[in-house]
């Protein structure tokens, strides 16, 4: 049994998280709320969201879990503005769910969620931890798409750094301890990531967030923000490109 | 013998209502101001539009007509502002119309209306009418392009729907008697129409507009609103799919 | 040796200039401030911009010239804001320029300027000269961009027109002495443009501003107008389409 209400915008946040990996998602239900956990199809990126019960309107939920086709809830939303109010209810005899929001009902088929993987968030020890306000994440990320496909993060006890080489030109945006929200670093960490998916995951966060970065010396990001007004909770990991010595 | 003055914002709205239906147009002038008649290429929809004299600053005509391409006058029309006055006049010797707005002149070459039809305006007795808001329509279109090609139009004395089917999922806007400027319905009447043709023709109503629908049950509906601040009026008619009993 | 700051509006409108001909530009430099003479690909128009050092907020620089890839410098200046104040250092040894905006530095290599040409500005005797506010001449433009790739500038004691003709539709813009900034002209001279040159060279101008062209018959067209608030000058060349007696 599954039945919500919520604000349109709440759920627009979830998709926004989630449709920058992927397209189809098993949504997972309990009487607290819901989560979701998913990897891209490349295996290079995972989302792990968690959304309490308060940050609906109402909310009633057996254990349960729902596939639902991302593009198709996107759509419908886009027919809403944020303040409109959703609801919906899991239709288990047809399989489907019914999504309402004012004059407008839509009924949802639903996925087939058995053949849908539970991965597990691996345990990391990322030693330097760096929050970054996504405006500023934004900027930095802008000045590197025009220089190569892959973005450097470096923390070191005085800065965070995010930096891009190409064959002929460099960038670097580069912010000191002083003006960052937090940065905690033993010694100087650094690692390599695609940029393509490191813009694509930032895009997703609501611009005036902080967004607090787990980091170490070639392995995956940590990327953890708030959403629904801080009633939910997005992580995000992405593997690091191993530069080679060549 | 036609000269004519009007603000450009009231031609915008003609070229917008015809434009959707066909390229080039017919214009029947009288001293009492213009009408035109067109049906689309593929015989589906239909528009009657008058424009009565007062809807002009200054209007003076002979009976005569004009065969106007719709995209030029169009394009010649986006290079004022809705306030702008556009004055015209036909140069019935070299076959153009003179169009002046602000300092730009443009001598527009007629189309020959001798091989143009002059499409009559069936005669329908159709049995239900509703009256709705041009955003509640353009918002049930939104909500139904994500599904089906089609659209079904359903009146009852209770309620006016739009409604939705596609091979998996369902759309429903649904909106009761007292919530509509008007709904007139004996028994309930269903007919179901080519969403592009709806959603093209609902396009060209003014955002703020009422719509008054007249429905039957595998019938064509005709769509009536107001242009030029009450001064024209509109007649669409669209030919529905008639739903085979398979 | 060059360094200089200033603020990002000022270079933006450099780039607007520039980028219209060319996709590479060298920069001469001298301690008075900085000069730019193109020519484009097709050799039918030429730019001669001139930057004072009072254009910028700082400014030092030997005799020396360095060649930049316009397209690169945009991209980096539409990562800041019009206020925004931008660090320019050349460094002669890795043949890069060092630019730093905000938070982002970037290492743009620079283009060997030894093959670049030094195209010298003709001298033309041009009879008429009027002076058109911007967004005049736009509308012009747009205009005439309907009705044919060609557009006539003609010039006379009384009046300036802009007027271009299809093969079915004419459209002219026409305004009289008394409603221009300035117009000189003994009698009448008449030429004809590639319209998609002139229109790019005037899109780069800044709204709110006044272009002041000199014009001759069949001949070369010279516009003249500001930047960086009246501490640079931009003279376009524009060479005229000769139209035949045919």
């Amino acid at each position: 049994m599954f039945q919500a209400r919520a604000r349109a915008e709440v759920l627009k946040e979830v998709v926004n998280v989630v449709s920058t990996l992927v397209d189809e998602a098993k949504f997972t239900m309990n009487s607290d709320g819901l989560t979701l956990r998913a990897v891209d199809p490349a295996h290079i990126a995972m989302v792990d969201l968690t959304l309490g019960k308060d940050a609906f309107d109402e909310f009633k939920a057996d254990e349960s879990e729902i596939g639902i086709d991302i593009d198709k809830l996107s759509q419908f939303l886009k027919l809403s503005r944020g303040d409109n109010i959703v609801d919906m209810k899991h239709d288990e005899d047809k399989r489907r769910l019914k999504i309402v929001v004012g004059d407008i009902t839509r009924h949802m088929s639903l996925i087939d969620t058995t053949g849908m993987s539970d991965p597990k968030v691996p345990n990391l020890d990322l030693p330097a931890s760096v929050t970054v306000r996504s405006e500023d994440l934004m900027q930095g990320i802008k000045a590197s798409e025009t220089i190569s496909d892959h973005i450097a993060l470096v923390a070191s006890p005085e800065a965070f750094e995010m930096s891009c080489e190409g064959d002929m030109d460099q960038v670097h945006w580069k912010k000191a301890k002083k003006d960052l929200p937090a940065l905690k670093a033993q010694g100087s960490v650094r690692s390599l990531f695609p940029l393509e998916y490191f813009s694509n995951m930032l895009k997703s966060v609501s611009s005036g967030s902080e967004v607090t970065m787990h980091l170490g010396s070639d392995y995956p990001v940590r990327m953890e923000f708030k959403i629904a007004d801080g009633k939910g909770e997005v992580r995000y990991l992405l593997a690091p490109r191993i530069e080679s010595n060549d």
